[in-house]
């Protein structure tokens, strides 16, 4: 049996093939990846702040730790249809957790041909995976993570089930419609609709997770050696908001919360996700799967403060900042998704914002000079020219 | 001033080129086109009932009849973002009519290649118009038809307004969810919406034409000379119902309906299409807008019969055979969709289905043996054997 994982060396990438690689040790977990995220990061001119290994390091220092040789890599753009073709009619995989995509919003939103290459790369990436299943009339599981983003912040509960909608007296069940706010997270929308598409057309198992921010650092196969260790992005265009944050905080700058940091998203940690996506895999969902999958909702402002608390208990004293909102959002809004499927498929949570928060800080102490050299990654203007 | 019309050299692109030609003298309308329609329908081993003729020779047509010198064509890809960018940045159209397209749902479903070549073929040019419009600063009005396949057959009315929907006691007006029926379907489900967040993004001028099933084949230039025909194609993959079911008639073979023929579709006529986009081309409508864009709902049956019922008018004995329906779709449904938005155009309908008729099975009675030569083009396996 076979597992392939795409992306495998991103964020979620790396620490869930360790995962996929521990769970099935009789099985062939094949990792694919073209390492543009390290690109990406270089080309915004930031990095990890914490230093990752090369892939056949990684794999070898898995080998040395787990006792374990199911790990395999392969160097692979995936909008190449043939190479993607060749490899899934070779493996013929069971499941693929289809992780690889440009993930930043910002990043995406930088200039024309950002937008476009955002789009055609996660798109095409997607739309190769589900017609090669396809084609080779396998049976495939097909998980991937798109996102919360896809729904935006309606003023009506968000549910992952059909929306009911009565209209002139007439009613239906409908997919909830779809309001992102970037190029990217409208490539998650494309993906996500061309997998409903693809289960409606072609039988296909698919599983859509939408994640919500993932935070954090460890997970249990990484933490056991910095050669283990996942990369950690602080940067304005791939940082997430609460790693970024993190990150400021350990290198004793102001937390900057754009305009009142009212915008409220759902949060889910890596390790989290990790056993989210873990327990997609074993489940084995015949048919379609919508999933949001997320731990808690929490406002810009109450992520600000939460980090603010924890620092004061480790001796930090973190100020927090407000600067004008440079996108387009809205700064309060109604905002309650639901749940409950992540919790039906057994998950329980390691790490809540709080917890998680606790970890990084004392993990990213480490590399506190990392940060501070990349200030102007993620310092918004106003605050570089004071500092 | 400067129009650009994607597509020129297509069903519905040459008649509006010569439109827009005819309307706009003193203007220069520029046509793009890289011929892959004729391409496409060669592959498919079929051609156009009535000749088309080379660019060259209809542009040079066009200048004789209509005494008119404002008709320019460029070769170009639209997929090429520095050659759409090239042109317009030098040329600041005022409006872009965006027709060019891979425009079949069959011809999207036959393969993993053509698939994923329709949308992607699709989806960039369209993100490389709106990008280049954005990146250049212009307030080009931006006009694309997409289709009425975009709702699929919701059991609620179809409205082109924002949807209101309650939920869980809290309210909310949202996008109407898609349900596309093919990968080609689906690529305009993603142009409309990277169209609608282009609005909301960057405040572009967006007009999206939602059009039904296009059938007819004369428009008021189009029709002046054989050298200013607009192609027709009657094959199972491009060929539209009506027209499939006209050219099937006028070569003397029956008339083939899927399952029960219950598949209920808008309708609407070449010139009136023409006359809907001229319609928005001068209304220089600001901000997003959304418009279903047919004239009149009918199942495929209705359209046999009314076929049928003329054919007899004229002589032509036409028969209805029923074969098992290829397609995954519902065989009957609800369907009511809204055109209200059309009319308030200024729209007045010039050819309906019957009368669309008439003019198709006179035209086309002048090339039957190009019709009965593909054959195998269009009949149903069934049918074909016992021919």
């Amino acid at each position: 049996m076979t597992i392939l994982l795409t992306g495998c060396d991103g964020y979620q990438g790396w620490p869930m093939l360790m995962r996929l690689g521990v769970k099935y040790p009789d099985e062939k977990i094949i990792g694919v990846d073209n390492f543009t995220r390290r690109h990406w990061v270089a080309e915004v001119g930031s990095w990890s702040a914490i230093p990752i290994y090369p892939m056949d390091e990684r794999i070898e220092s898995f080998k040395e730790f787990f006792k374990l040789n199911n790990l395999e890599f392969r160097y692979m753009d995936l909008r190449n249809w043939s190479v993607v073709d060749n490899l899934i009619r070779e493996e013929e995989p069971r499941t693929i957790v289809h992780y690889a995509a440009q993930p930043s919003a910002p990043y995406s939103m930088i200039d024309a041909e950002h937008a476009i290459d955002t789009q055609m790369n996660n798109v095409k990436s997607t739309l190769n995976l589900i017609h090669s299943i396809n084609k080779n009339n396998l049976d495939t599981f097909l998980i991937e993570t798109t996102t919360m983003g896809v729904y935006g912040t309606p003023n009506i509960d968000i549910t992952d089930e059909l929306l009911p909608v009565e209209f002139r007296g007439r009613k239906d069940t409908l997919p909830f419609p779809a309001q992102a706010g970037s190029w990217y997270h409208w490539s998650k929308v494309h993906d996500a609709n061309n997998l409903l598409f693809a289960y409606r057309v072609y039988g296909m198992n698919v599983i859509d997770l939408r994640l919500g921010i993932v935070h954090g650092i460890r997970t249990e196969e990484s933490e056991r050696d910095k050669s283990l260790a996942t990369r950690f992005d602080f940067d304005f265009w791939f940082g997430t908001l609460f790693n970024r944050f993190a990150a400021q905080c350990v290198a004793g700058f102001p937390l900057t919360i754009y305009g009142e940091g009212g915008q409220t998203r759902g949060y889910i940690s890596l390790e989290d996700t990790i056993r989210v996506t873990e327990l997609a895999v074993e489940a084995e969902k015949k048919g379609y799967n919508l999933i949001n999958t997320f731990l808690e909702t929490a406002s810009v402002k109450m992520v600000a403060e939460k980090i603010q608390e924890a620092g004061k208990n480790i001796g930090l004293n973190v100020e927090l900042k407000s600067v004008p909102n440079p996108r387009k959002e809205a700064e309060k809004h109604y905002y309650n998704p639901s749940n409950e499927k992540m919790f039906n498929l057994g998950f329980k949570s390691k790490y809540d914002l709080i917890s998680s928060l606790e970890v990084v800080l004392k993990d990213l102490s480490e590399y506190k000079e990392r940060i501070v050299v990349k200030k102007d990654k993620f310092l918004p203007k106003v605050l570089r020219e004071k500092l």
